[in-house]
């Protein structure tokens, strides 16, 4: 047996990009750690890109075995492959060599249910489990990504110490906290990749609006981007935006990059389960809807193209007025700022109320506040704004909803006529904003004290007895309608 | 044993609203009826309703055993029970006495895997299985509703003849055909609700604009749905609409009904599920998803009471603009009408191609023209309208989106620009208009040839390396996004 010296502190397995770049930014923190892939040339490769980073304490494994006993007891294993199958594979794999009170950590982005699940089956074995969400891409990874661990806390205090310092760091500390219990850490990852949908969407519409309402180039919209990202928009996907006007075709040789891209959308699991679990729960998120739909509809290239001939040929252009009267640019291009920054508030507003209310289901004890603020650094929706919600929550953990919190709520009224400015105007110009749109009429919906709903409410007691209920008097009401509409007045 | 001649047809279980009238209506089409009730009052209640209508040859159970017995072989027992696990119960209670060849027919609400699942167990005994979806209310039931049977075809070839009479009757046939194998009939249905979710949305949202901008009165509501109900949206929604603008209020001895009713709206799970299925099949459907959000943030009423009253204090009044400058009543009225129209349109399209991309998953062959056909009577959202549907479909099966149906998109280029006017005002007033704008938006979307899909693309490139394609030749390409854009002259 070797001695405790040479043990790791922690273990790493499934070496593709994610995993990879992970286990070197924890052996650059100055924890040992053993990896594993099964297939063991990305072993090899790991540890030669740990040699070639100046000697970085990563050690490689050839089997499950050797892996699982070369590590520190309690061993803290984590996973990092495709979510489903394989890590149901991969915990048989290694389980087999763990014992009770040892950890297994799935990196990945794994439905909820499935870590509950397995959460419950590693416990007949006495293995504990944390399903953590790591957001940041390949590059938050390696340098410092956003983590949301979630599951036995007794398997998270084993290993905090080395999350804080493998996290992306903040002002106000690491990015990383402990979530809650059985698949929280998942749920939350799968809510800020929604949001994440959200956010790429609205910048995807302010691009659409300034280019084809306001005419500008990629170079101004370089310039903008570089612009927005010193104020209140100022956020890892704005930069990145920046850069992207920035960048020329080099394979075609001539203009910029962005315009040969073709416009379609890939997409994973996550923003699909976020909008079903909104409707599971009862909550409204059209916004982060609205940008799951423009995903599905990007992919209908062809028959986009097609009914654009269509519609043409019956006299409708695909820019319905082609020159907006007097289109004030200067202008324009600072109600779009607003614009995006109000849809953006909505959307975060829909994605938090959906954390909330499967915490109050599961029992989970979310900390709003905390989430948005480990969202500040490391991950891809991070932004200086994600403070000013954890301060909303802050100030009152009970808040119904990120729009009446004082602060957002003067900043929304603040932006509001900019903000319908810009969604009325690409409508008259029928360039499509289906999720500045969406958020507005969230909004506009949610800041009224009455709706139609009673016509709603009304017509479902018509046809089928469902009652309702009155503003003026408690109880529950049914009315003969179609009898009472015969003898009225109005009928005479 | 009873002779064949006194053996009933068919059965009935479930002697609730839908299931008593239901039952009432089969035997006044002449087919002797048995029925049973577990609470035998229900049994009761409804032979001695047969009565007083005439004797209609229905006949009361009160066990299982009896009720099963009394029917003449094959037997199909038709059950209305609550969705879920009563279903299963009376599934067990009366396939005890059922032989091989005998169907059970579900008229419940039921998600579509239950009764594939259903259709699985009872064939073990040799029992064949229909999920049939029943469309109406309590009047389509006693009257003639719409039937969507789906799952075992022999089933339904033993009882056509009987569903032919009892289902609603319009110019082209019964509103009832074969629906398809497993649980394709309640799946069709359950379609069905949600874009009655969105019918019903959109009739609110066109009272609201014509309520809140246009300052009309319930007794000029009750005129214009009158005459809309003469014209290409005459409808049973439209026409109780209509009605329902007219009855006064008999509890407070003033005013009208509707303007007392509470508005927060009820729900059962179909419109959920419709909306969960779209996310699930990558189809866009925000109209129904803008109804289930309207109606769950209906159910918000205190809320945004406070949040009123919140945005109030920070100077936005609920109505953002009191008198929009130079409202035309009458231009209004035409405006209104048309965008509720096109709205309506975008629903169904919506709708449609869900009920396409099941059907292409689970291999039904869904016919949708012949849904359409179904749908002009007996149901909820019966219309002149789906006529033309169903004509859209006859004239090209394969027709990708009813929107670019040669009809169709005529009038949607017509109407589009009224229906831009009234977004676009509704959004200048705040009034808030979800369905109508997500309806423009899908529409807006889905005509144009290019989207900004490419810039989201290229984010996702940009930080998670997940490829692009070009526009101007094949191939899947990466980019070092960031390194380049150091290099470009715009940042120079």
């Amino acid at each position: 047996m070797e001695s405790a010296a040479t043990l790791s502190q922690i273990g790493l397995a499934g070496l593709a990009v994610m995993g990879q770049n992970l286990a070197l930014n924890i052996a650059e923190k100055g924890f040992p750690i053993s990896v594993y892939n099964r297939t063991v040339t990305k072993v090899d490769e790991t540890v030669d890109r740990a040699h070639r980073e100046g000697g970085l304490p990563l050690f490689g494994q050839h089997n499950p075995k050797d892996f699982v006993l070369s590590l520190k007891r309690p061993r803290s294993v984590i996973i990092l492959v495709k979510a489903g199958a394989p890590v149901d594979q991969t915990i048989a794999a290694l389980s087999e060599y763990m014992e009770p009170g040892d950890t297994i950590i799935d990196g990945g982005n794994e439905w909820y249910e499935n870590t509950e699940r397995r959460i419950s089956e590693v416990s007949q074995k006495g293995l504990l489990y944390l399903g953590m969400g790591v957001s940041g891409g390949e590059d938050g990874a390696r340098n410092g990504p956003s983590l949301m661990p979630g599951g036995s806390h007794r398997a998270y205090l084993n290993i905090h110490h080395i999350l804080d310092k493998v996290a992306a760091q903040v002002d106000d500390g690491p990015c990383v906290t402990y979530i809650g219990e059985g698949g929280s850490g998942n749920f939350v990852k799968m809510v800020h990749n929604g949001i994440e949908y959200g956010d790429m969407q609205l910048i995807s519409e302010a691009y659409d609006v300034l280019k084809n309402v306001g005419g500008l180039g990629n170079e101004e919209l370089a310039a903008i981007f570089d612009d927005w990202n010193r104020g209140e928009l100022e956020s890892f996907l704005i930069e990145i935006t920046a850069d992207i006007f920035k960048v020329e075709d080099e394979e075609a040789g001539v203009g910029y990059l962005v315009d040969k891209i073709l416009d379609k959308t890939g997409m994973k699991g996550t923003g699909k389960w976020t909008v079903q679990q909104a409707a599971e729960l009862s909550i409204a998120a059209p916004t982060i809807a609205a940008s799951l739909d423009s995903r599905y509809m990007s992919g209908l290239k062809e028959e986009r193209e097609a009914a654009a001939e269509i519609f043409k040929k019956e006299g409708l252009k695909e820019e319905i007025i082609n020159n907006v009267a007097a289109v004030d640019k200067k202008k324009l291009i600072d109600d779009v700022r607003q614009a995006l920054y109000a849809s953006k508030i909505c959307s975060y507003a829909q994605g938090m109320n959906l954390l909330r209310s499967k915490s109050v289901e599961k029992g989970w004890g979310l900390n709003l506040g905390e989430l948005a603020r480990i969202w500040k650094g490391g991950c891809i929706i991070r932004a200086v704004f994600l403070d000013r919600i954890k301060q909303a929550y802050l100030r009152n953990p009970g808040l119904p909803n990120l729009l009446v919190d004082p602060e957002f709520a003067r900043e929304m009224v603040q932006r509001q006529a900019a903000w319908r400015r810009v969604v009325g105007l690409a409508i008259q110009k029928g360039i499509s904003v289906p999720g500045m749109s969406a958020s507005l009429q969230y909004f506009d919906t949610y800041r009224r004290s009455s709706l139609p709903a009673n016509l709603v409410q009304a017509q479902r007691d018509y046809f089928g007895a469902h009652t309702y209920e009155r503003i003026d008097r408690p109880g529950s009401y049914h009315t003969e309608w179609s009898k009472l509409a015969r003898k009225t007045k109005v009928a005479r």
